[in-house]
């Protein structure tokens, strides 16, 4: 088993036995909660702190859960980002968690690169909960456990991303993990939403849902980051559903037995209209809500073993 | 021993061995409170989520130190009600929590009916902690121990609920379950303030003090609930209180013995005179937010005996 | 050793031994959070209320982790101030305190002395966390310990407090401290931000860093507070510092070994250069936030032992 990483920054970088190990990890703590065990001491006197610069309830949500269901001590931190300067802010919220010896740092901020900034200055290991449009890792790793406990492996997937990938970090991280683990990927959507660099990550991109999905094993939907377009781009509902979001005559595309996911929140009749959204056989999307859980443990645990602080007692 | 409900969505459905032996609970976490003993181990690996679609300080900060007297995880998630499809997300809500494995859920609402909704789809167990104008059960429970503390039960006693009863899921709540219990209800206040339904719920109805109060046991003023109200149709503080405002004078009608309630946080001055509301011998509105600790963790030990999921260890 | 106080509501009328008593013991916990070792059991079964009138993400943390390091169960009240008639409310919010058996109660409030008032009405101990311009005591134990660290003891220690003294109640509650413990205290700021009764407290004044800073073995700057003061009298941020911000140039007033102190957040560029807040030799400003948990650990284990209400279990 290859060493664990000081930090869980991005996806890219990541060795595939890194990835299985974390998947296999995160299975187990799956199996665990369903079966209402509890793993209190593993982090028990170790300091969490969310440090959300962004809103963010089912994220925020599920990090506490995973840090309080294996004994961390965890503090909420909503940060406005209000202040002039925050390059150097960060660096004295830096300092400040380093006093208050935190032990795992969890951030989310709206500025590409930022965990990676804090990264280098505290004594945490910090964990990525999305930054900007670069990577949201946890995201793609709660994603790729759900294809594997529907599809047995990553292999060989095809594996269809659709919509607005251009602002997406979720689809970002899921490029990555997807591709490292031998899964083929396509992305799908207009020109307008497809990012320049698309190409040479080594996917597909298709620009219909009928040539996109064709022979899929799973179709993944984004969602339509509205808030990060500027205004005149920002496609209109009505015509984004008929052309892109995702109903019964489009997914019949795909194979016959293709999951549908979608990192939530979903904008119900725009990105996946809600037929397909309840389907209790095609829609994982509450499963990937478990695996979350599943997956910031396994993450946590993981990080927990390889802190620079003496072990708490 | 009546098999306890799976939820806790309203009082109006319950039988009376079942309030007896939620507040029997209740009074003994009372005692257990004020020696100081904790039962740590009640709830130890339970996920207890507050969820609250309206603020409220207080209910939420009961409910929170309840359950981690009984040693549940407690995560707050305060949610805006600004998004577009209301009863679309409240279902994505439902399986999120469902995911995360949620044992016991506390939920405030603008619309009535929402806990009811949600109980359908969770596997929590379901808290009504106030949905619109409709129920607020555990209210109901802590208002009716505090009044068996101080008259020794509660059939026969006649019990005034006075003031903005139109408005008040507290008074609806009370209404059910003093009736249920045996005790007489009054409400009284302007006409404008008084339910249609009110007749047929079985209680007596007044417009003036003097008669709603006269020979009664114990005086319940509500909050005058003015978010609620109509432009036009808000009473004016200092005639509302002039006519239906508790004061030394207005309180004369009832018994010598009569005890004073309000739900809180008072507006002084217009629902009831200060001089009312901090006296020591008459007003039990203190003791009223005490066994609010108590009522809600005897629904939570209750609740927990009857959940879905496995047992946890 | 003396009898420990019921409440840590100010430094002013502390005695020498009680200071020196709570410094010793936060350096224990400052050694204890170092080696990782948590005292789970001290707080156990305690409630602490972080009760917050004004926004301290800071502040409020350090109450957290202090509290949740020692066992205690700590629940986050944060509470607008909007209401009408506040004097009324703090009463009544005291009520609840008690019928919710708070054990320790954090209070920060935008009016000098709230805390005071709330504590002859709470049966819970009350700690003082910044009232108005008056004190904030906790962050002169962790300036005061952080001191002691560095020089070893705190009496016939040349002590310059600069900058906005007038609406800074760290300052208030430093020099309270640092008098009463023997050291030589000055107060360097321009005319307007110097209060009229500074003299009487036994300070010595400057106008001048030049003079100030002259053989001073501390140099403590102040947060300018910009929204504390009226419009007219906000000085230009460039113009303050030219004159009171404090540079390598400034610094070489002081003696050689001076250390520089900050309570944060800092204003860069305003109160302090860069270069000197992140100098690793001189700059103590990360210390005082380690000390910080570290002193509000040995305020909430002083006070529960003297607590008015049973030991819990």
């Amino acid at each position: 088993m290859p060493t664990p990483p000081r930090h869980l920054l991005a996806i890219e970088g990541l060795e595939p036995p890194h990835i299985a190990d974390m998947l296999d990890l995160a299975e187990n703590y799956a199996l665990l909660n369903r079966s209402g065990k509890t793993q209190r001491d593993l982090l028990k006197g170790r300091t969490l702190i969310n440090l959300f610069f962004e809103d963010s309830t089912r994220t925020r949500t599920s990090f506490e859960l995973a840090g309080k269901r294996l004994g961390a001590d965890v503090i909420n931190m909503a940060v406005s980002t209000s202040s002039v300067n925050k390059g150097e802010t960060l660096l004295d919220t830096a300092s400040t968690l380093n006093a208050m010896q935190c032990d795992l740092l969890v951030i989310r901020h709206a500025q590409s690169g930022a965990p990676a900034l804090l990264s280098q200055k505290v004594e945490a290991a910090v964990i990525n909960a999305g930054d900007g449009t670069h990577e949201h890792p946890t995201q793609a790793l709660l994603d790729a456990l759900t294809i594997r406990r529907h599809k047995g492996h990553l292999d060989n997937l095809v594996i269809a991303i659709c919509g607005d990938v251009l602002h997406s970090r979720v689809a970002r991280s899921n490029i990555h993990l997807l591709l490292t683990m031998g899964a083929r990927v396509r992305i799908v959507g207009p020109p307008t939403l497809i990012p320049a660099e698309a190409a040479r990550l080594g996917v597909e991109i298709f620009h219909t849902m009928r040539e996109g999905l064709a022979g899929a094993d799973v179709v993944m939907m984004l969602r339509l980051q509205k808030e990060r377009m500027a205004g005149g781009l920002v496609p209109s509902s009505r015509e984004f559903f008929r052309f892109f979001g995702l109903d019964a005559e489009k997914l019949a595309y795909a194979k016959s037995d293709a999951i549908v996911m979608h990192p939530g929140p979903m904008n119900r009749g725009v990105e996946i209209d809600s037929a397909i959204a309840d389907d209790p056989v095609r829609s994982v999307i509450g499963e990937q809500v478990e695996m979350g859980v599943a997956c910031r443990m396994a993450v946590l645990d993981l990080l927990a073993r390889n802190l620079r602080r003496n072990t708490r007692i």
